[in-house]
């Protein structure tokens, strides 16, 4: 085996951080160096993520650049708005950086500014960045010093939709996203909204119309199949922690079948590792709990000239970490799926 | 105060019976005679209902007619396909029944067999079944001899979509519903599908286009509107016990707002006790458990034509026992909001 | 009926506060004045607690003694440490005051300041203070001017022990309390330990042996019974909202028997209308979850000499806003069970 | 690396058979052969547990002696009553058979005949049976036919208790075991007590004082330090789906320090992989949730001479699949961890 690539966690103390670090751990050709969480600095990482205790006796520490450098790649498991500002001069220096935030995820600064309402600290680096969806662009990927590595909503309605679109088996207008999601996805913090007596028995609908996925989801869509497209997106919290479970309409176009449907992801998917599609079967969410999969399936009503389709990931991993390991793993020349389950 | 009215429930053992029975336990006009359950006969409330104890000490028995003729009013809260053998003889001898289930919802017997997947025992029925949805039905519930009640995800649909279609705001084509639901929609059964282990953790979207709340949905709009309607409907299983979550996509019709769309909501349910419309506020599920409210919020999106509803019930007090009340109340003359929170 | 009686709640954005008013409201004899919640000031209660729209429309203010006074009683529902600054003038200009924080329960400055890490700052009301434990100190909280409303915990231990003790068929030493609460129990703030991504899923043990309600039992336990009382107390969280499930083991005193333990439940409660105690069956927190019970349980075991006590509450209603309606209801002349389902 | 060992699964759909080839799937020296279970026989494997999909593709069949007979070693995942009549024919024919099941752990039949409420159909295996607790037994469990995997409550209460006995630190009588389950433990059934609407929002002692775990525990701290024992156990199932967090009181001996009671655990754990003991920090569960570890932490409280334990273990993991594992790699020569998170 090669020697190990030595990484860094930026961000380390929360969920997808965490997450990283499980799969890092038992990869044959990583090297843990250094877990930066400024607000969780001194803490050990069992203290945090008491499974740790005994397997990776680790402290956080604040943010250095120094420190960074020893790693070969670095990981940026961060709020939004903060990666901005440390990506440079990782880059600068040489590193391979991996942001698993949104970040570098829209090449339009505009629509940065306008989704994630805050000024981009680096947009000249926005050309540089690779989005990081490893099915679709592992070429660009291998070669990449920046990864975009994908939001967790965009990740289970690309992987669907994009089959369909590129072979024009779908109208590209009219796509309509309900989607829902554990807490997790809203990262380890003090909040009331995330306390357990107010999600759990709940559910409700957020940010309708203007989450900050919707821009990547269709910026992607058009990116990859040369399509105008247009689509709602409603997201969901409900009273789980992982996971992200999307059902999504679309109008069929002329033609199309529910067989030329499956034989579109076998063309695109088969040889893919962690998309799994399913005939006449419904996906369902603990499907994939911790693990890198994405789960497909879908029925078409004639009548109607509608496609329904249902798309389960867990939203830490193939939403997050095991894709920024994928992606780490074509960067580096590992197998794609070396130390994800 | 008038004197008491009789009741008994049939399927009392079951989720929405018991409900029922903690609104009938308060109602100041009603008076509990016989609880029926078949597979529970024997054990009293209390033994599965541990919250009844001291406050209502009754033992289930197995359905009897006799017994049952003994209340002026029987409430059926039994599985589909049962109600439609009890409710004739009942019927026949002058009792009103108030059937929380499916069996006299449809109309159109085809339907039912289509949906229900059983032939239907008494069709000469149907067209004496008034459908009870109180705020749009009222005047004919308050005659009723026989109420189908309506399914709790129609519930859910209906009340937001009815006066936006009946005040053509929105296109009849195109409509698409996605709802969540709790566990007890299911009632109570053994069934490894509802065991904790299976649904904790977990989403699934289920009877994907085939759902029978589907037909009853599109019925009651044509009916109640005037127009024929084209829609889809996804029920999924969330991790909760109670409430359903809607969350539907329409096609604002030419020169529809969204202050046309509150005034319609206005207009129709200003007056109604247990309707509540949000402006810039979307729904919780937490707002509504245990009382009989819909909450309804909504979006436009005018570069797409698109409107957001979200709406909130309690599947088993609005979406059942609460809005069976609610019938019960219109036909004795008692208040409309007697009994219920 | 007699005159309303004024009341305000003080921390009414807290889960207790929010309890109370959801009796209050129904209360026959109380007038809801003013909601008093400084970090929640200028929200509506409906912003918090969607289910009060429609209901309450009320809006929190910043604490003002001048518009406190307006009521005859005033609820503290603040995190301990508090109301004992606000305290003090209220009672001195005649008020009621009815206190569910813990400030008023320990007479004993110097166990308060062990237990709470901090300063008393109104020792001087602590003679004042009547434990407000309905079921045993009714006369005393019919004349009260500052009740000390019980702890959560306190109350589940307390109503199964003190029968017994005071009977002398338990020993005084070696109680073993073990006991687990949902996280409402924590009230409601923005805490990463409280986050449902942390709760879900995990149980934990907390404050072992120095948890502030133990000395709150001892001390009682002492009171009531007049014995020295030696025993341990391990609160545990579990994945639940609501709720208290103690279960005890205690040494049977000589000659005690499974008929004398019932005995002595029905001679201090038969008349008492929410404490239901269960021959031959063990109770079950959802048959008192939203209710105003506490339920007991239990098992003698003469091999061992061992007595097994399980009693449950609702932490938000008998361990707090229920019980500080009895108390209410005590001190203002009305039926000890109005406004409590 | 040596040949494979090929293994069965003789009830391998439910919880532990399942946990059970999450483990073997990923075993360097394990071959999986047959799947039996008889009532999903014709399901797939992912049918019922989807994660296997694309990475275990096998289906359910009916058990068959001449099918098991293939494979080195069986595994036996069934309920209690099942497993004695299918042992007896696989040690005839010079298999290895790991029980998982109770039918095997109690020495003395007529214990298992008063706990388990059956007759048991081989008693002369019973002599042969090794329990599988491979933390104290790993010598004899290397040359066991049949072992009887320790039950899941044992296993949380055996681990912190025995190094404590044996050391004579605490006294071997009045030991007050109160532990909490997940409901997996009842095993993948449908049966209305473990549906989500009954677990969720719920907590019940069960079983109070007649547990078969019971006569396991005090057998085995009888067995393995020589001393008689008496204790109280009592269960509970909260609201979540897999682990077990036990808290148990014992007295502290003569001259027992919270020094010693470390040294305890570091003489019979140091060495131990999956164990882990704290000092000044009570576990929680989510530390241990899909580990092979048990989380041991204590205070001691001098003034009442108490000590106070708590552990916890994933109860399908190290209580029951992974231990299972544990104990065959410890048979057939392989690392202890091998496949062992």
């Amino acid at each position: 085996m090669k020697k190990l690539v030595g990484t860094s966690v930026v961000g380390a103390s929360g969920y997808s951080g965490a997450e990283l670090l499980r799969f890092l751990l038992r990869h044959r050709g990583a090297r843990i160096d250094r877990l930066f969480a400024n607000a969780s600095a001194g803490k050990t990482l069992a203290d945090l993520y008491p499974d740790f205790r005994g397997r990776l006796e680790k402290t956080f520490e604040p943010y250095s650049l120094e420190a960074a450098l020893e790693s070969d790649c670095v990981f940026l498991a961060l709020p939004s708005g903060e990666a901005m500002t440390i990506a440079p001069k990782l880059i600068e220096r040489g590193k391979t950086v991996i942001d698993l935030g949104g970040d570098f995820r829209l090449r339009d600064v505009a629509q940065y500014e306008k989704f994630y309402k805050r000024k981009h600290a680096a947009p000249n680096l926005l050309p540089l960045a690779v989005y990081g969806l490893a099915e679709w662009n592992a070429e660009k990927i291998k070669s990449a010093k920046l990864v975009a590595n994908p939001g967790c909503y965009p990740t289970s309605a690309l992987l669907p939709l994009l089959p369909l679109l590129k072979e024009r088996l779908i109208e590209p207008t009219n796509i309509v996203i309900v989607a829902m999601s554990g807490v997790s996805g809203a990262g380890r913090k003090a909040d009331i909204d995330l306390s357990f007596a107010e999600v759990s028995d709940s559910v409700k609908a957020y940010r309708v119309g203007e989450h900050q996925h919707l821009p990547e989801i269709k910026q992607t869509l058009e990116d990859l199949t040369g399509q105008k497209v247009s689509l709602s997106f409603v997201p969901h919290l409900i009273p789980t922690t992982r996971g992200i479970y999307a059902t999504i309409h679309a109008t069929l176009a002329q033609g199309a079948t529910s067989e030329k449907i499956f034989a579109a992801f076998e063309r695109y998917y088969r040889e893919k590792p962690f998309v799994r599609y399913l005939r006449d079967r419904i996906p369902e969410l603990k499907g994939v709990l911790r693990l890198n999969f994405c789960d497909i399936g879908f029925r078409t009503f004639d009548e109607t000239n509608q496609l329904i389709l249902c798309s389960a990931i867990d939203n830490l991993v193939k939403g997050a970490a095991g894709q920024a390991v994928q992606n780490f793993n074509l960067i580096f020349g590992f197998d794609e799926t070396e130390s994800l389950p």
